[in-house]
């Protein structure tokens, strides 16, 4: 039976196991992996007192802090499944096992969107790519497709320039989404081309990588093709919230809400940080700093319950 | 005219910058110093994704990264007095001039509490002290009295471990508040003497320095002396919310009330996130997490008025 149960790997599950360890709480973290959805940036300029850090080196910075609590036992790479209340507290059924804990602080985050459209699924991994700081050298001299025209479209776009030659940013609305600062990095370009009122359609190969991505003008109603051999698409996310479906109040996103105050959730005894939540701004440091607070309380609900 | 005016040093004042500076707002931050409270902490651990860092080293890289911010003016050191409204936004008053802005960002943090009692005064840098990190190594083979039960005494008794002879920590509750993993270090060493139950009524010196504290014991009613050359007084703070008295809603404790999700104040135009405001956990990486989610909002209001 452990105290606390933290299911997640990313800013909000590290905070949450520092501040579970500074207050001697017998945890375990369970994480897939360690560094949350940031890993993947070549290049982060906002995690606050750092003016540049890879995202592979602020996983690993997390992922060090985590391990020096002594009270925090971790299981990884494992996944946590379903949370279920019992009677003294909550059963957490991962891919291997159950266990036991009186609270439970859910840092589960989210998962990239797909475009759910003809060809995304048989090309994944053949041009159609999800992570442009993994991917982006892999299209060298290549014209390539970015879909969406929020912070993720614009900053694969900037991944990008250095390889594709000419790279098409596609939006479904009448305007980007992302910040002033990067639109107007890549309007600079001339390479750049952007177009708004976008609807991706299917993804068309010749057997074996993409040759093709059409597209719906949605002013003119007509099809469009593009000839591009690399489609990234970055529509944003969904929360990874399946496993508390049937124990606490989700909103229409599937985010569970909470009270930003506190984090706790609409059930007593679970706490709730970062991209699984109904916090409508997704940011490291919103991550962490709401889970210190999921920390804190679940360390005064326990305290008060001993 | 400023889209923005941040008034703060601190991390919340910090984030606030990084943010507005990604979003290009023409912003001018006005702090007395960098860094926040945790500047006089010898070693942060809790800095999530640092295991360890000074608080002066930790302030440097704040002041760094603010400073890295291209559309992000400075006035530092300058002291804000009072923020108003005026028909297209607000003015922000300091000790040296007044600036318009359209939107406000107050991370003005907080300042250590005083007792209050006779002797505090008189004998402040003269043995009586509010910087443990600071001034500890003052007291070498002295004894001194910590006042106060919570993170900021069990810390200064920390402090003070290498130097002081008798350290005496009096919490005027009947226990401890601060880390269980703080209390077990300091409960080990024969050289703390933890007096519960106890008010401190008057400090006396000998002219030149502290010489006695005077507590009474509560559940005796009897008044105690205690000889020692130091009182650190760790018991809490005060928001830094003067300037906005009038103009935001303040909670009884004087903290600035605010919507936790976007950190908004009950003033249209004006967020706050950190130590001024109403949120119960005190901390560096709550601060820093709702000023993102205070900037985030500004921006959107901001950009929904151009």
């Amino acid at each position: 039976m452990y105290d606390l149960v933290i299911v997640g790997g990313g800013p909000a599950a590290t905070a949450a196991a520092v501040y579970a360890g500074r207050k001697k709480l017998k945890t375990l973290l369970i994480a897939e992996s360690f560094g949350g959805q940031s890993i993947v940036s070549a290049d982060v300029q906002n995690w606050i007192g750092d003016m540049s850090v890879s995202g592979v080196e602020l996983a690993g910075r997390f992922e060090k802090h985590i391990r020096a609590q002594e009270s925090v036992e971790i299981k990884s790479p494992e996944s946590a499944r379903q949370i279920s209340k019992k009677e003294n507290g909550f059963s957490v059924t991962t891919d291997k096992e159950a266990y036991q804990a009186r609270a439970v602080i859910l840092a589960s985050g989210a998962r990239r969107r797909r475009l759910n459209i003809p060809g995304e699924a048989e090309l994944e991994g053949k041009g159609v790519a999800y992570c442009s700081t993994c991917d982006a050298p892999l299209f060298g001299g290549k014209n390539v497709a970015v879909v969406g025209g929020g912070n993720a479209g614009l900053e694969a776009v900037v991944d990008l320039l250095p390889y594709a030659t000419e790279i098409y940013l596609l939006e479904f609305s009448g305007s980007l989404k992302g910040d002033a600062i990067t639109q107007e990095k890549i309007r600079a370009k001339k390479n750049v081309h952007i177009i708004l009122n976008a609807k991706a359609e299917r993804i068309e190969g010749d057997g074996m990588f993409v040759k093709t991505l059409f597209y719906t003008d949605l002013i003119s109603g007509k099809e469009e093709p593009l000839g591009v051999e690399g489609v990234f698409v970055e529509i944003g996310s969904v929360p990874n919230s399946e496993m508390v479906r049937d124990l606490v109040e989700l909103n229409k996103h599937g985010e569970v809400v909470i009270d930003h105050k506190t984090a706790a959730t609409s059930r007593e005894g679970i706490w709730a940080a970062g991209d699984v939540t109904d916090e409508p701004f997704k940011q490291n440091n919103i991550s962490a700093g709401d889970a210190v607070k999921a920390a804190l309380s679940a360390y005064q609900y326990l305290l008060a319950r001993e």
